[in-house]
């Protein structure tokens, strides 16, 4: 059996992590799915998909590590032949991924508490984000 | 099909990386599944699951890289407010992600000879993790 | 449902980048299979798999960020150990990761127009890589 749903994230650029969490459950509680995985996947090579404490210092501190690790301004191949600014963005988000897999049993993410499901926004502009949300299981 | 179940592992802190292929392993063979995904995913966000080659070089190695990347030392927003000691320990957790999946092909886990699951402890104490291990699949 | 393939990719060693999509995709096609979870593994402990923008750019840009991440020439124990030349392939190979999910719906992987999916070699050697290619999902 298999569900599959989406969620659309309005980012605002660069650094912002959206946590989609209470939206992937709700996904879950509709399918009728109670045991399974799921997967949450973002369309598209700029952003990512992965879990954190979701709490403002780590928000800030995931954008602060990113830079220095790979910085905005360094020289890309990428930006010399698209002139788009991002190739920064696009290494940041191969590097975090495009998707993650969490067990559902009995109808819940096994999330721990302070584990959250977040959107990574890589790309230098705000972006109209879709996370594809599959679960294959059953009832 | 789905089969759920889990391994408790106890943590030596920070840098600790431990071998969970057999358990692994232990619950496919148990579940009766002989083809399908499996997830192995911690609960918590200040540890991953991912393969290495297992061996004492690599582990040191890994330690070793993660403090250049993401330095226990650097100002961390999360160390500010929380005062928790382990800023770093989230990040470099996102970084390298909670879950990993790996087809079974009749009966067996499609590892490599040198490759191995593991949990990579990233909290900078000792903890008792618990690791959901979940297979979709048919027998 | 479950259907099971395989890829077998020649690469030219370190900072090879295939895009295998296409190969994924006629897997999809020929499997029946509309919609579920797709997962791609590469056996071995020196390679990846992940999406980007594939480009020659990226592909350049994407070696040169690993190699000031983690360089080839830095003291690794592994090295010390089994004199194989590549503990930072390991290394990179582990924080890349080396499975990649994906849902198909309507018998088609939801990638993005500019997200490809792709082995990244990172043995100094060329090497030939065996990808897992599993669908669990329902027709």
């Amino acid at each position: 059996m298999v569900a599959t749903d989406s969620i659309g994230v309005q980012t605002r650029g660069e650094g912002d992590v959206q946590d989609v969490t209470a939206a992937v459950q709700a996904i879950v509680s509709a399918s009728g799915i109670r045991d399974g995985l799921l997967c949450v996947f973002v369309v598209g090579s700029t952003a990512a998909v992965g879990t954190i404490e979701f709490e403002p210092g780590l928000v800030t501190d995931m954008a602060e590590a990113l830079e220095r690790l790979l910085p905005r301004d360094a020289v890309y191949a990428h930006e010399e032949r698209w002139k788009d600014d991002n190739g920064h963005s696009h290494l940041r988000a191969t590097l975090l991924g495009p998707s993650l897999v969490v067990p559902v049993v009995e109808g819940k993410l096994t999330l721990g508490q302070w584990q959250q499901i977040v959107l990574l926004e890589q790309d230098t502009q705000p972006r109209e984000r879709r996370l594809i949300v599959q679960i294959s299981g059953e009832d």
